[in-house]
């Protein structure tokens, strides 16, 4: 290992639970040394490509250029679908498998390349199974990457599969939209931009399965509602979220990743 | 980054769960090189700031002098409480909101200074928002006064707000006390110090709720006790502990942190 | 500290959730330079001494040469279980309670001495509790050792307990076997070796109590299952595994380690 240039980070983010990760920690332990993997989550909900592509954009966009990031959220592991690493703009790589849960951090990062990960030019070619590419692949990939491997070494060229989430529609005065993610406090964040909302509005109307909520406040913090009283804000991943301070919304109504609703704000007043 | 001068650990107190955590992370990645973060916990009970004051002391008082503490249980982000730095005695810092929930920690510690946090001299200004000052706020500080940023860059000196988790009232032979915390293992930890409890203490009548459990064993291990028989002893955190080796007090009676709980020695027998 | 020397990784594996294992760390940060701790896992089932030996020899045995492991599913603290440390083959060291849960990975590296802890030698005796040798014990002597002292410093050399999950019983048409650990997705892995099932294999009767399942698919990946189908395959951990591609086995079944079964192939045709 060159003495002087500092490595990069690597970061874990899976649906594993940490038990199957700490078998990736063991075979990138051989590749960098201590103190540069970071664990962002390893709690997605299984198998959930959706919700891991919103929230693996949200944590490791802000990461230093030049990160390494792996990401194992691969339903289909041992299947058609490949093993990918992406180099952005800035430096850093993603690997993982090419099922869309990198595209959303690549798009937003800016994709300079990707390769198909050949697994005949993996560290230890024998050890690579057919359900823990993890461990197998991707981990002494991206160990090697942190390293200074080139990304050629390791397969051909390859245009990476493109995952959006769902886009909400706009009107005038409201969007429908839908749940992308549920957060620890049970608070609901939505697909709807926080910016579309007028920063005039006071007054939300919400529609969600069959139910309406009329005329919820719409708020600068969570302080700002009552307790346990429903209300809407700007969320911290720059969309719209519905929340009930000190409550549970999502158990409150069984809420889950994917349902639709709409939202309606009053029309500003002069 | 000068060359020589080794850089604090800083850690993370949250109940944000990992992905919101992630993104605190993610910050800090572009102040400290790899290695200086450590997770403390993300699972505190959403809000609890009192458990949490209680679990930060526990966690955090045996950490090198200088060690950098981010806690972020902040159910108040965006409102009127502060956003606060206190520089202890043995020159740690602690970064979180001014709700109490640092207090305990403080205190245990000494407090040489406190500042109240000015957004405006922060990070990266345009940033902060109202819903997630840990990453937009209390971690670029943290980062910042890691690598040697003086306290007074950051705002006025304050006062900051006090906070002690419930006394228990002592008694010659017993003490009225409350749970403070409920561990993994289902065992209810209390408000009562260990020491209050004679050291020839044997049997300890405990009276919950309206039950009365008469005459459990007080012992030093869990080893001790039969498996699944209820028992008291001396935690790990210096507080009475009422546990069911092999079972879940807690689980069994559906106990929660803040119920109040009353134990009586049997008088020492000479 | 000598500048030099490269110190080793310390990992830690415990049942104590995150709390806890903070405390550890906190220790731990006396002794070593941030970095160098690694989280296996901290949730390890409370007390499964079983299960976290299969998964510490999984998660630990691909670590570098050299490394230190801390184990703590430690249910008989504080009585007669001995704390020891081993050094293995590889110069590795595992440090924990004299339950058995160090052995399996003890015995796949290899294992050259171990000692008995004695408290009285250890980093501050007089903190050495009842209830936590993970904090009190443990991690004080593991950093130590990180640092370079000699096992023989801690205590006299002893013949660690030995543990070994039940084998299978094996047949020319079948195995006996039984549930070892139930991962995050709720697939069953069984201490069947993958090896003992012929590679034509094609279906697979198992049998778990009183139910039969006929000719379940054998599979080389999740992805070869219809969605919801039950199936079988070769786990990442070398062992069969019982499957529902995006579903939950355990949940379906309310399956529960140490669970017996049967498998029987068909025989091979030719």
């Amino acid at each position: 290992m060159p003495a002087r240039r500092r490595l990069p980070w690597i970061t874990l983010t899976t649906d594993l639970g940490s038990a199957y990760a700490a078998q990736m920690k063991a075979v990138l332990a051989h590749f960098v040394p201590p103190g540069h993997l970071v664990d962002l989550t390893h709690e997605i909900a299984p198998h959930r490509i959706d919700e891991a592509a919103f929230l693996l954009r949200a944590m490791a966009r802000d990461f230093p250029a030049g990160t390494v990031h792996i990401v194992v959220v691969d339903p289909g592991v041992g299947g058609r679908r490949h093993p990918i690493a992406i180099r952005t703009s800035d430096g850093s790589t993603l690997v993982g498998p090419d099922n869309g849960v990198l595209w959303p951090l690549a798009r937003s990062l800016g994709v300079r390349r990707a390769v198909r990960l050949d697994p005949a030019r993996s560290y230890r070619p024998e050890r690579v199974g057919t359900t823990f590419d993890g461990r197998d692949l991707f981990a002494p990939v991206a160990g090697r990457i942190a390293r200074g491997a080139r990304l050629a070494a390791f397969g051909p060229t390859i245009e990476p599969r493109r995952y959006e989430w769902p886009t909400c529609i706009r009107s005038s005065t409201g969007a429908l939209g839908q749940i992308l993610h549920i957060d620890r406090f049970g608070n609901l964040i939505t697909n709807i931009p926080t910016e579309v909302v007028p920063t005039r509005a006071q007054r939300i109307d919400v529609r969600w399965r069959r139910r309406s909520f009329a005329r919820l406040p719409w708020v600068t913090s969570y302080e700002s509602l009552p307790s346990g009283k429903i209300g809407l804000l700007g969320s911290s991943f720059g969309y719209v979220e519905i929340a009930v301070p000190q409550g549970n919304a999502a158990r409150r109504w069984r809420a889950r990743v994917g349902e639709r609703l709409s939202v309606k704000w009053s029309p500003a007043r002069r």
